[in-house]
């Protein structure tokens, strides 16, 4: 079992104990992005070699994306590959980083560089154990949710922007609409992700926000959560598929709006440089050749490209023009 | 491009030359075992990185099964999978490494502990290149291919030995023997393959004599080439097998006839106690519990143990008899 030391105490030691596993074979990592490295990826691995795990042994994941990615790339490499069991302990791990068999490590030249498609053997998310986690980090939930309703249709947009009060705040982690939350995100992100396992089209549209999303990160050198940075993204990336023509008049509002009503800001805490931001969108893995590549809408679950691989590539004068008018707020 | 320095000069240079590959884009590494590390792997990853290659690129692997495993490895886990193309230039990695998807590295806690299944998008094999191989080195392929033969039928081993002239020393690698024996091996080996990709059950036949070869490997401390050290294990695990009933008599003379018709020696050059060879059967990745598992066969072409995944333990007390009676010479 595989956690970190903000998760253990809270959740992972209680389970390691109704599972009956040994105190010893509780691997900790330290919390935060930065054990997400090659580094603590051996160290774990020779951790289970020391304890003589064979091919016959599995890999239970227990905390947000930090751990289940490395975990998860851990048991994507022990022995060529053993099974993983995600329990995703924040909302952005539930809906998200849990499905899919994205997992991987970050290098010197950013996240997620290095890694391994592996689907999880199963996923246990138990929504009350939300209510532990700090505000942002349920916010970091809240921003994917918003991306998986904007891209299936206006259905979900609605009944998320209707239940938004009952899932806004750690408080309400055993709500019945926080229960639903995860089921329909669940629902959307795993139907996406069987349709195209590897990413060579439909999946593309989960990067909806984050070609900026992931610019702002970088400059904002990690500093901001990052469904903080996602939420800008998305917005930046309404107004790009307004600009290009892409998308129709009003859906950047209609972005706009669902992140108000979420509690999502649309400009980030820390002032980060339009300039910088559109310099670090070509450090991304969609970019191919010069010019960056976007996943855009037509309007609220229309996605746009579907005949070129659902991305389209965008000119960096349009990219910087919207820079400079979002994130001046 | 990812090759070692004896072949760099030798086949790797020209390739890239003739593919127009730049210069700096021909990543070398140290030839041997002690380059099939994490470390190497991070090295080579982060020089893809520093030269911006993305999601579109591909690794082509020029050498053994060093270079191949090892950047394999690569081309599995950047940024979660680029395609590889195997370009073997042994025997051994021609007929075994190149076919069949394994990829990965050595720790300190074994060899090919850390890997992922990642199949070549092509194989390109050239025998003439065979030519330019130390004896010893041709040697490591044709134990495998005498494992092939042994597992498959009494008409592959017939092949075999009856061309053993033709294919036994470098000098040979123009042939047309040798030609055919390449195809006959990777058909060998993608048969088997090709039915069980992930070692549930089939493709645990291609252990055959590796239970005790890897053993063997380890108490030389790494020092006696991988082929050697598998031709003493079929022979063992024959005598294996015929101790437990298992195999019918006379099978382990028929495999003692075939390695001599090689010039494959049945004793470790180098000596190798008994007891430490067992003890590190155990260190294994077959190994389930406490006793080893072993790939037996009831005779040529017949694998036993087929209700059980082709794999079966067997009890210290007799894989110590067997080890002490064949090691001895």
């Amino acid at each position: 079992m595989i956690t970190d030391a903000n998760v253990a105490p809270l959740h992972a030691a209680p389970l390691a104990s109704t599972l009956g596993v040994p105190d010893g074979d509780l691997l900790v990592i330290a919390p935060g992005e930065a054990s997400k490295t090659r580094a603590e990826w051996a160290r774990l691995t020779d951790a289970m070699l020391d304890r003589g795990f064979g091919r016959d042994s599995a890999v239970v994941a227990v905390g947000g994306g930090v751990v289940g990615d490395l975990a998860g790339f851990v048991a994507a490499t022990y022995m060529r590959g053993v099974p993983v069991i995600q329990v995703p302990t924040t909302l952005l791990a539930m809906i998200d980083a849990a499905v899919g068999g994205k997992t991987g490590v970050d290098t010197h030249a950013g996240k997620n560089l290095v890694g391994a498609f592996h689907h999880p053997a199963a996923v246990v998310a138990d929504p009350s154990v939300l209510g532990t986690l700090p505000e942002w980090e349920l916010r970091n939930g809240l921003a994917e949710a918003l991306k998986h309703a904007l891209i299936t249709s206006r259905d979900e947009l609605g009944w998320l922007v209707g239940h938004a009060g009952e899932v806004v705040t750690p408080a309400k982690a055993t709500s019945a609409a926080m229960g639903e939350l995860v089921v329909r995100n669940v629902r959307v992100k795993a139907g996406v992700v069987s349709r195209d396992e590897r990413e060579g089209g439909l999946r593309k549209m989960l990067n909806f926000g984050h070609t900026i999303g992931h610019a702002i990160e970088a400059a904002a050198a990690y500093g901001m959560p990052h469904g903080a940075c996602v939420a800008v993204g998305m917005y930046v990336e309404a107004r790009i598929a307004e600009m290009t023509g892409v998308a129709r008049a009003g859906f950047a509002p209609t972005v706009a709006a669902a992140l108000d009503a979420l509690g999502l800001a649309r400009v980030p805490a820390v002032p980060v440089p339009a300039a910088v931001v559109a310099a670090l969108t070509h450090g991304d893995k969609k970019a191919r050749g010069s010019r960056a590549e976007y996943a855009l809408l037509h309007d609220v679950g229309e996605p746009a490209a579907a005949d070129s691989g659902y991305s389209m590539p965008v000119d960096d004068s349009v990219v910087a023009r919207a820079l400079a008018e979002c994130l001046a707020g």
